[in-house]
């Protein structure tokens, strides 16, 4: 049962052809999108295009029927009306395809006639023993092999999966994940979950070396036994989080009208999740944010932090949130500050918040230390490390130095420093949490580091919820006694 | 003595004439930080540099100390190193200016000796009857008169007020301000507060024509009896936000190094706020997020959110994040489904929230018929208006339509019934928050709402807990019986 669910599921993240049965050239209409999407991406996938009176689509020859296809078809995805939908199915089943994709709406979700209708289609795909994910969904991909028959265009490839039972949330958390500088290995909009549900998508990604991160959205789970033990298994060796909605009576009913899930008791959901480690987050952005952090950080051993600034203010603002958000921020043993007075001007603050009194060339060796020394567990930085190229003024021509010689400088003593940062984090296995200063480009130290899995959060309060998901999951682990 | 206060601080934001102790050219000294921003903005304020060496900085005559510039001085900013600062507020005294900015650090924040300068540079002051913001402050603006000794370079013109405490944080709200569409009116990084308080500037503020909203991050109250007299007066017509830190006893230690403030109760501060109706945040976003919401939108008379969005994801996600910010999501009326039908489509939820399924020509009459119904006090929108361009590949030249002149129409569209909307908000007096979806570029429409006031959130969870924030300012102001 395993290795079949494992073989079709591999068939669709890595078929060798897709054919889009209802694919059109009329902008604005699924069979639009879906077919424009898998192929602006130029995947070496072979791609058919299925339409009943077009010779072409967007460039592509058309076949009438998926049966008129001369090759074979791995992958079928049914974008026609609704009540099309069984004969679209009797075809994929006479032409032998290895698994379905049903984006048209229309079933459960809408009531009795719906829910008929699609145990009607799902007893056609039986006959031809394939899987089906959706019905009312929106599309996958495999970045790997440049698959997409959804996500936003300029999605790069890395190490998270996405699981989505909302198609337009699924949509939202990728592009968010885009803005973030999130890299995906593989995504799937599961919709109604007639037939492939989360728990099996769960089971693949878990196998999948592509992904080192597991993220869900998930509206209603289908067979809370089996989720509860595969998350038990899998969230020992790969991080799985999760953002639940239904928690209010008010949000379970949207979610019964939107893929007519059931969205089940919040405490029992709550409990589960705790009971076999999956991580709860509350919003999107901690979505993204936590599991950005689960990629490279290492996990802390306490909830200790040091925190370490440009500025008083910054110091007052995290150590607020730190401690909101359950974490320690334990005063500066004396050996400590005596290390740090090496690094700093005597007006440092000379207490946890380090505040370097808006100094930078201590910066990168206060931080080594952080990390080094037994007080803490976790290290937050806000605003130290990254020179803002935006707030040098070029405009000013009578200073008396070259400010893009200098400019120049700074960036390339921090991009010769982020390689020891990263050797420190993973020598004192601490996670280091830096928060970017606002502003449009990326720092170069800053993308560097993002480079290597080491990536930045907006504000003060935003790093410091990271930090207590992540004590959270090592309690879970263990790793905290 | 209120009329001597708000000349003091008049002269402060209007002065004919500045001049800044310790200007220099040499970058990255607050001397030419501060020098330089001056006159980046090309001010009709007259601008002095002094520098006891140099001839020229930046292009300006130097003069080498206040007495020898020929016209008089209204604001002194200075920059000099802390042991002569006393001398330099002597120069003040000699050349008869109304106010001071005192800069430099290393007074209070850094122990008994500190402390002792800062009282005996306040005395030297006050042989001269002139106010003095800081020490160990970062400057202020006034965009009405392009008159910048702080800020980021690229500030707009509007209706907030922001009052700092922190130098570095008040930057950084600035920015985050910038990023989010924020225009200021006047901006004071108010430091120590050695004799002008944020009870100083809150007074002016209230006054202030072009101050719409009040902001302020803060570490600690000096008066707080007269801070909490005159926030009850000022709250009943202006709003005032209030990011306040310390709330730990590990952020109070951070704040009396940084400010030399005492944070003081937390408990007290919560009650204090609470009384005198100020909007108290807690994290940079939300400060600014509620303070955009409050220069234009209405108040609500109650708590029930009717939300409409472009598919169902959003809705349970939005609908959780409501619930848990205290607000009501109430089921639809008969009424108000039937209103509905005419708009959307068949499919459509016909419940709250109003999923429309992934049509988006019934948004404008749906999003007013919500706004106009009794059940709703505000109404919540995610991803139904603002057609996102970037979501249009161009790059299909095979298409049948031209994709272009599509966009362009429906962008015209949209724009034609922004206005609409906007009146529909003012006749039916409901908020309506906007969440934008993920994209480079802002969409025309929200551009041209945001042009008239209306701003958009970042996530469906920010656009509710605006909301909640809304509905607390109006329980203050017996708008919710």
């Amino acid at each position: 049962m395993k290795s079949d669910l494992a073989k079709s599921l591999h068939y669709l993240f890595y078929p060798s052809s897709v054919a889009v049965v209802g694919a059109s050239s009329t902008f604005g209409k699924w069979g639009f999108n879906i077919f424009n999407r898998l192929t602006s991406s130029h995947t070496k996938v072979k791609v058919y295009p299925v339409n009943h009176s077009a010779d072409i689509v967007l460039g592509h020859k058309a076949y009438p029927n998926l049966l008129e296809i001369p090759g074979h078809v791995d992958v079928a995805v049914i974008v026609v009306p609704r009540d099309s939908v069984p004969a679209a199915m009797q075809e994929c089943v006479d032409k032998g395809v290895k698994a379905a994709i049903i984006v048209t709406a229309g079933f459960r979700e809408t009531g009795e006639e719906g829910a008929r209708l699609e145990s009607e289609v799902l007893r056609i795909a039986g006959k031809g023993g394939f899987r089906v994910v959706g019905p009312n969904c929106m599309g996958h991909f495999n970045t790997a092999v440049d698959l997409f028959t959804a996500g936003p265009v300029g999605i790069r490839r890395g190490p998270l999966a996405l699981i989505s039972q909302s198609g337009n949330f699924g949509e939202y958390i990728l592009e968010r994940g885009n803005e973030k500088g999130a890299a995906f290995s593989k995504y799937v909009s599961s919709g109604n979950e007639a037939d492939l549900t989360v728990e099996d998508y769960l089971e693949f990604f878990a196998e999948d070396d592509e992904t080192k991160v597991i993220c869900a959205y998930i509206e209603g789970i289908k067979d809370g036994r089996r989720f509860f033990d595969l998350a038990r298994h899998i969230t020992k060796k790969k991080p799985f989080v999760v953002m639940k909605v239904g928690r209010t009576a008010e949000a379970a009913r949207a979610v019964l009208s939107h893929t007519g899930s059931l969205a089940g008791s919040d405490a029992v959901h709550d409990a589960i999740f705790r009971q076999c480690g999956v991580i709860r987050v509350e919003e999107v952005d901690e979505l993204l944010d936590v599991a950005l952090a689960l990629i490279r950080q290492p996990l802390p051993r306490g909830k200790k932090v040091g925190i370490l600034t440009a500025g008083g203010g910054f110091g007052a603002v995290a150590t607020d949130a730190c401690r909101r958000y359950g974490l320690e921020v334990p005063a500066l043993s004396e050996e400590t500050v005596q290390i740090l007075n090496k690094y700093l001007p005597p007006r440092w603050s000379h207490s946890n918040p380090v505040d370097m009194a808006g100094t930078f060339e201590g910066n990168f060796g206060c931080i080594g230390n952080l990390l080094k020394t037994d007080q803490f567990d976790a290290v937050l930085i806000i605003g130290s490390i990254g020179f803002p190229l935006e707030r040098l003024d070029y405009s000013t021509t009578t200073v008396e130095i070259n400010i893009q010689e200098y400019a120049k400088r700074m960036i390339e003593d921090e991009l010769r420093l982020v390689d020891g940062l990263i050797e420190r984090i993973d020598r004192y296995q601490k996670p280091l949490i830096i928060n970017s200063t606002p502003g449009g480009s990326k720092p170069p130290a800053l993308a560097k580091l993002e480079d290597n899995g080491i990536y930045t959060y907006r504000t003060p309060e935003d790093g410091a919820k990271v930090i207590s998901y992540l004590v959270r999951y090592s309690e879970y682990l263990g790793l905290i006694k």
